[in-house]
């Protein structure tokens, strides 16, 4: 109750400033469904408006479907993206991918989708280790069921194997990299471990999670590097497509915000490697990514005037 | 005059509390599509705005087509889903369908369409039986042309009978009965005659066309019933349908539509179908529609928070 | 500075009567997409709105693709519609376009998409034949990149021939004429040149090009005729598919908006060709699109009561 | 906080149908101060409107001085206008005001400070009676400060008498009585035994203190009878001034609003006689209040025009 | 009804572009008491705004006393100041008064409450001559109740003189003419046959009913001229003390309304007078009118910015 | 133009968080009378609304007379009821003001007025020493009209004196000391030469000019101190009438402003001093001020509901 109250006094306060078509806010760190639908509720009785005010809604009152899918899957969309235009592909690649939240359940899920074989995953205590390809059903059921440690893993797959601390995992051999835990996970020296492994691929799930010095040396030794600004924004260019359906008064399907998603993702893909093109630093998605973004708000305030 | 003055009066006091966001009123009995442009032009007039604020519109200012046949289409998606999930089909059936009305002719239609063979239409006055099924073309010229009376069907098929009284219409016999009349036509004795007769699917197109002691028995009998809140939907369905695309600003196809109402139809008929099912009364819709309904409205009442 | 501020100015006091419900003004003569873009931002930055209250807007902040070619395109639709209800098609006839300006250069793309040969093109000084066909990248690179004339394009295409004058290209031996320059650009004589060539149809792209006793000729002389109203739609059938898209938060591609152009075009022939038919003057395209207009505002305003 | 929150809830709500330019409610049984402050600090909270939507409003917030004194001062008001007509004043009559409310203890200092003795008051358990004159300063201690009895009265004041039981008042002699207690306080006996001992005037502070039999009595018999209906709106005219003080964003002093109060009052009874002479009862200042009320509200919409 | 319909239909369009705080229309010819209770009506019903957006509302829905007389009331005020800053006065001063209307008759009442004697009044037949005076209360009877001729007060004051044709009322020997029939009613022949009758002042009640050429003569020749635009300014004064009585949510009385009336014709004469002086046209109140209304315009427009 | 455009742009999002009944902003230091008038012609631009949005406006366009010796007169009153509460007035007392700003002029001429004698007045350069009393037309003369130094006062008036520096005011022998000039000019050794100089009072029209000790130091003395938060309150005070003025569409005389700004200075002195004596420190108007002042907003924050 006292949460519910404060999410409506906020809204009270709040409700002129937002709307459909002004700004449209989304849950974040401790906001999530439950507050989003006290907010929606008071916004609604307070206009009158049954509009997408705020995204990330439930099911029964216009949330969209792959909402909780979408940065991981989109992460996978983005890098295959990439690994295409390089000849490459999730296609029988081995992938580590650090963390085990919606981000990396959901990496795992789609890069396994490609031909992919997801063989380590992790949480703030350990990771987990699986040569014949993690069982996701079994990190679904300790994670999103039981609330468990990634550790427990182990107790249903013996020939698995466990470490504690989270940085060894950049010591697997694997061909392509998707860090999905938290920012700075991957250091200088797990960058060098990568590299002398063979990795050709290391693209960011989580925000920020590769430091700077580690990317550079990647970029240096031709690994491509797909940088978090571009490659996880699956769960905002989800929220977009939440506002679609909202405005068109329709719940798509799975299957069509899914394609949807992958088609954004390629768009982002496309217009960051053309922007590191055309300035002159091709193959460089970190700085494409950066020029991209910015040329898209300068571009849009120059053309509606100052003053 | 006097109608349009009185649309028009009434809206000047209805539009500040309705709108696409708010409040979507549609026609009903005495409301229709005269009424509706004038309700719908006042609103345009004060508000100024061209926005889909009522269903049910002329197609020269947004209205949608498949409005006239949505229920009667409906019904027949919604029962197609029923028998489908019991290994049955309309294909081959034989259907009675009682009334004759914009539910019936199109229910009818539908049925057909989807390889049935209906035997009976009927209307206030009396019923028609036609061994070698009813010519819908001679209904439609009847009904939609020369408002006349169903018995007039066999002066064009003498091979057609035509008995006086509307009950007598349930003693044929059939595989699938779709009352589409009016409320309560089908009495305790007539399902017991349905059910005599093989009858093995009862699904409503009018509001609560059988009595409650009726469906308990069809329902004993191991016959489906489909019940009206959720088998005729499929009018109030096209009203959302319709407010979808005004707000896309598009006028969507027939077939467009006509397949969102079936995608709609079938969900209601899962929805329905596994509400019953998680409640202990698998196979009865009666109560999974209710307990569907009541479900939505309650979760995201909840998830909106109260005050 | 000076424009922006009068375009802001002007802005300051539209904005209470515009909306993206209400109206939608679209640039028009000295109204491009700098200015389009200026009035959207003051809009923008008075109400607070990020919709789709203006057409013709930059792609970065909602406009369409295939604005710019759309005028060309729907001609080339429209009238395809109309020939092949004759029996006829773009496919190996010969086309004479007059214009080189962007209804010309996409008529001319679009004609020849469709199979057509396109051998000659104007500009207002004069006209280039090239029996060839012509080489629309060469045009395209003297009109859209270097603002040139029309006659160096026998500087790089010397069999071509270049003529002064501008109506001397209507008596060039055609089977379809698509002008796309001016206003009363084809003369009677022009007419009675062409049918004595044996053109068998004239469908305008620009805004009213045939004078009204050259229209009677072609009529009478069994030329079909796509008059201005009804062919040259395409920019603004456009404008409400920006319209749309704006509605539903999202862009459409290329392909997905010259689809729905088609789709456009082909009605509006159809629904011409049906008034005219009804009003007993099938194959009067001109009658059929006046009859049409009038009647779609007409029986709306009827079904809207008055007062 | 329970009052509080559903004050919120119930003008989160109510909002949109009220304003200082639109509807305006007040407070009545159950919403005294405290329930319009919540009320009003929602109002603001969600409108940012600081305007006099409701009334009744505590004065560090809008409010209104004179308005707990203003039925009772506006009742002696009228009902001196009453008596001057008659050739008569409250001065140096005898008075007996029922209740010891706030309409009774401010009808007694107007009528006091106009010349009257006040020689009883009452409250529901009995009445006092004091033959020199009520003491006001100790009735106000007993009832605003101590919340007692008005049997104390008797305490402090020997000579006094009270008698339990309130209809004994009325047989006390006195030339004016002000009924300020309850609905049919008067019985016809009661004024019987008014008229017995010489009462000329009946003036009502509470809503319909007198029964309808004993109007007729003391019409009959030539008292002059103030109805409810005139006689005590000093309470919804005290709303308005506080309503135009928020207009003025002025805060009047005490002797303004009393000023302006005495002038609403009189105005009513001159409208209030007007009006009975002009329909032929000439005196009867029941029907006259009954017409000009009537006539007001009916003359403003027959000028506004109907439909 | 037709009327009513035509208000409804006229205020459903305007309400938007007006508001007690935006423009406030008042009536004018052909719009008079009952179209303003309609449009008013209307706008109320629309907007539930109990607001003046209106001025020459009826007494029973906002509208203000001494309306009828403010103009002619207005013209004495004005014309009084003007007197006595060339210390003359209305005091046994002897006026003619040309016309019979609003203006003319609430004229005549002002000055002869101000000491004059007013010996001439007219219709647009002829004029009426009373050397002891004019019986206003006679003419009152004559054109307010009885809707007759001026010529009907010489039945009942034998001794006056009624004279066919309008223009002969200027060759009356008085000493202050106040014009208050219509346009253009005083030629240059009237102005010489005023001074000649050493006539001293000519205040306009009327629109500009003194040619500019007989201004000028009058000027000439020493004539106090009171022009129309700020003369006959009374009315629209008194519209925005409606206004102000809206907004205070307050109904002056007859004697507040007439004494702001005064003050503001006299600052009126004020400003006028002082513009001249300051512009080197003392005396010249015409033209005094014209900067002082010009000044007020351009100092506000220009402290308020341009763009 | 530079400075128009930065108010226009400035309002362009200001005016979505303010107006009358919202919040009403003053100007102060940088935004004065011009910049004003370009920020209330945008708002009026953008709403439509020509309403009292902001205070400080020009007499043109919605300003308030007497705005300008607001807080010099409002500074008087206070005092001057300070001073009658402790038997005192200005009434022959000699007066020291510091500063020849607005406060400073219009304290002189209201202390004056009211029987004082001003002998001393000050810039930021020097004092000027008068002990005949200033002759306060020659320092508006120097300051309002030749934008000079205080200095030149003593070129017009040999008997007095000028000093350097900006302290030494304060050891000039008076009854009574208004600092108007800046804030902390008051040191504690000022207040100790006051005291010493039998000076029983001193009231600040600056922001707190006195510093802290310098105020224990005077009212351990017994000197009556009346502190900036309440005694200059006469600035925002007229900008309340101002705002009442508006809304009742009216234009205060300057003789209204100034009763009515001595009114509002009165009743602050009244509050002030009520509620140091209710909370034990009577004769502390600094403590009375912030104690009312808390008080009023947390009642009325209190009687409108938290949440």
């Amino acid at each position: 109750m006292e949460v519910m109250r404060f999410c409506q006094s906020f809204m009270t306060e709040l409700y002129k400033y937002v709307g459909a078509d002004t700004d449209v806010p989304a849950g974040d760190i401790g906001v999530g469904a439950r507050e989003i639908g006290y907010l929606y509720g008071q916004y609604k009785r307070i206009t009158g408006l049954y509009e997408g005010v705020l995204t990330g809604k439930g099911l029964s009152y216009g949330g969209s479907l792959v909402r909780k899918q979408a940065t991981g899957y989109g992460l996978c969309y983005f890098t295959e993206a990439m690994l295409n235009a390089a000849g490459k592909s999730f296609k029988d690649a081995t992938v580590v991918v650090s963390g085990s939240g919606n981000v990396a359940i959901y990496a795992n899920e789609k890069a396994t989708e490609l031909g992919a074989k997801v063989v380590a995953m992790s949480d703030s205590n350990g990771y987990i280790y699986d040569k014949d390809g993690i069982d996701l059903d079994c990190v679904k059921q300790i994670k999103e069921v039981k609330r468990g440690r990634i550790k427990e893993y182990v107790d249903a797959h013996p020939t698995a194997e466990y470490h504690e601390g989270c940085s060894g995992i950049w010591t697997i051999k694997c061909d392509i990299a998707l860090p999905c835990a938290t920012q700075n996970e991957i250091s200088l020296d797990s960058c060098k471990a990568l590299v002398a492994n063979g990795c050709y691929c290391v693209s960011e799930g989580a925000n920020m999670p590769t430091v700077i010095e580690g990317i550079e040396y990647l970029q240096a030794n031709g690994v491509l590097f797909g940088p978090a600004k571009a490659a996880n924004a699956g769960g905002v260019g989800t929220s977009a497509l939440e506002m679609s359906q909202n405005s068109e008064r329709l719940s798509w399907t799975a299957e069509e915000v899914d394609a949807k998603l992958k088609t954004i993702m390629v768009n982002i893909y496309h217009n960051v490697e053309a922007a590191a093109k055309e300035y002159g630093m091709e193959g460089n998605f970190e700085a494409g990514a950066n020029i991209a973004g910015f040329l898209k708000v300068a571009d849009a305030m120059y053309a509606q005037g100052v003053c």
